[in-house]
């Protein structure tokens, strides 16, 4: 299992993913799935998860600045977020993540409830890597989050966020 | 199977997904990894594949300029490209895409056998959605072409290319 990271002061080495979720339910239910399949908590034994229950300090976080200042931790190497937030919404740090150059490399997956084409769309505008709804119910959710994580650090290469 | 469309000027209502690809060799096993997934190719039946072999070509067809001006058939609803190409090449034509306000939302992974580290960055700098190494062999061919129209067409939501 990934552990997760109390607070990104804590973190050595380990690769992180970031989660940006607000609700308790939603979040608990991603990493129980993640435990509940064997060959991909395996898989991501190495890395960390860092998460944020709000909108304002992820951008804090992934910006460095207010209480982030100084934080010498590498960048995360992939951000699933969720939309509707409190502080900065999904869309809106999608759009500033994307339009910072020293971050816009990094792959965001959106994994919301919304299935409101505009949300859809403007995600899509705004650069974001790919959108996943949420499911409903155990096997679902399983099925959706091993289709991610294998998709995404068994398949795909990711960039390099921390080369500048 | 999705069928192969000979020209896109034949396109009914089907979906297209479009390749852009030189190489022969490596096109057809891509083709024939499909056919080998029959759970992938019922999933995939209702979808055409419009292939290019040329950048410049592939470029006209989705700005509709030149030979398919007053082409009205719908734009593709994804795109996998490969990056060295004759005419325009394949990172030149993620930065063209993603800069186009009609076009920037469409999802495009590449696949190629560059894994230079400047490529992945370009891609991904340019907006790309996401980067795969073409495989060596049948059988991790077969996996990555699953683990990629899996993730893409059966978890993740596609934006609608053609809402303007």
């Amino acid at each position: 299992m990934p552990s997760l990271l109390e607070s990104p002061w804590d973190n050595g080495i380990h690769p992180i993913i970031v989660i940006i979720e607000d609700n308790d339910e939603d979040f608990y239910a991603f990493v129980r799935a993640i435990r509940s399949l064997n060959a991909l908590d395996q898989m991501l034994s190495d890395y960390k998860l860092l998460r944020f229950q709000d909108g304002d300090k992820a951008l804090d976080y992934l910006l460095r600045r207010e209480e982030y200042e100084g934080l010498k931790a590498p960048l995360p190497i992939f951000i699933l977020l969720d939309l509707n937030l409190p502080g900065t919404d999904g869309r809106e740090i999608v759009h500033q993540l994307k339009q910072n150059p020293n971050l816009q490399v990094l792959p965001v997956v959106v994994l919301t409830s919304s299935a409101s084409p505009s949300d859809i769309q403007t995600c899509y505008r705004y650069g974001v890597n790919s959108y996943l709804l949420k499911p409903m119910g155990v096997s679902t959710m399983q099925q959706t989050v091993q289709a991610l994580f294998q998709y995404w650090f068994q398949f795909a290469i990711l960039p390099n966020v921390n080369s500048g």
